[in-house]
């Protein structure tokens, strides 16, 4: 197995997903919400690309959620943090949901064969997910205003080491998935530190979400990967 | 000290080098092989961006040196092996050097303040003399073909654990210098064998190169750093 791994959205040209499996990573905040959604029942998060996309999307019943600048957006029922998406609001709802990076990350990927969402919270569901799926794999690293953002690089490191456990066949990965396997084995005994002195998380922190950051940092707590079906996101 | 580590040339746009301090990096091998240059005691190394262009400066007396397609260029003086760079060939010599990424990278950095070459093979004096310059850095690693490259990453993380020990005051990164420097932690025992397991470096273990990655991982042997004169690197 191939697997690729990519900086930045920024980075993301729609060619590099071609016949692969393509695996999502916004670890702050919007994989980590997308799965917590996907495991607290939700029916299903369609993400969109702009606020006014997400409007024109929503329809009676539906929840709109997002972000602009790391905070709700005016009128949303629901923000970008984890610990909003509970099984009380969400459980049998459909999502529509916009944020700076991760959505957009998702809208690049879509013509891989399969997308799939990942997060430290079900990193291990999802790397052996893309091991049934028996494609090439490109790792999407969503990051922050075009920047890498050191919470995905080592979300990838964590997925690859799964992949290199889980796979009956050798993995092979490009040179900046060797740097993040290399970067994961030797922070992930200080997960949440080094999330807590990236620059998103900085600046989470400055804003008041430490809690956000301490949601986000729990490892494989489930085993939901949501992955994109049409425009929407579901469980299965 | 705020430091960022920019992950191919790619990447670099000449805005982020402004008042700053370069550090540039193209560990396999086009740095690797100026600071050997340098080292042996050529008079200076021009970087050229074009075949074209460095014969055109060539003089009398001058060396023409590179590579394209990791081979040395037909009527060149000497290819892009350190080891050709011996004081026999070069001392006293002005050297004209055309390489894939290394000098495009080096003429990417122009606008910054001072621009430093470092390679494995002088990284800390590297960090040395950048601590010396009192500006903030930018260092670039200079990949393969518009691609990070691991070797020139890890040799980002060795600058930068080295500028931690050197630098009085703190050292501030960006998240992708903070990843760099813990692949840098994680590998630093096998430094030649996560640069023979990389795309260069397996290029060029294909091409019957192994003694150039070899050449080009051993660590601190020179003191000696490289840096812009105009359009000249020279010792001082």
């Amino acid at each position: 197995m191939q697997v690729q791994v990519i900086s930045s959205v920024n980075e993301a040209s729609t060619a590099k997903f071609h016949h692969k499996t393509a695996i999502i990573i916004d670890v702050l905040r919007a994989t980590s919400t997308i799965v917590t959604a996907i495991a607290s029942g939700a029916l299903c998060v369609v993400p969109a690309e702009t606020v006014m996309e997400a409007r024109a999307l929503q329809r009676a019943g539906d929840l709109l959620g997002g972000e602009r600048f790391c905070r709700k957006i005016a009128g949303f029922d629901l923000g970008n943090s984890p610990e909003e998406y509970t099984e009380q609001v969400v459980a049998g709802k459909r999502i529509i949901l916009t944020t700076t990076n991760g959505t957009r990350a998702i809208h690049k990927s879509m013509r891989a064969d399969h997308v799939l969402t990942a997060s430290l919270l079900n990193a291990e569901a999802c790397a052996r997910a893309a091991v049934e799926l028996r494609r090439d794999v490109v790792i999407l690293c969503a990051g922050s205003h075009d920047e890498f953002a050191i919470e995905d690089g080592l979300c990838a490191g964590f997925v690859l080491e799964k992949l290199h456990i889980l796979c009956p066949v050798a993995v092979e990965m490009d040179d900046f998935g060797s740097a993040m396997l290399g970067l994961y084995r030797n922070r992930s005994t200080q997960i949440r530190e080094t999330m807590m002195n990236g620059i998103t998380g900085r600046k989470l922190l400055k804003l008041g979400l430490r809690k956000d950051i301490e949601a986000c940092s729990s490892i494989d707590i489930y085993q939901d990967v949501p992955r994109l079906n049409g425009d929407q996101l579901t469980r299965n």
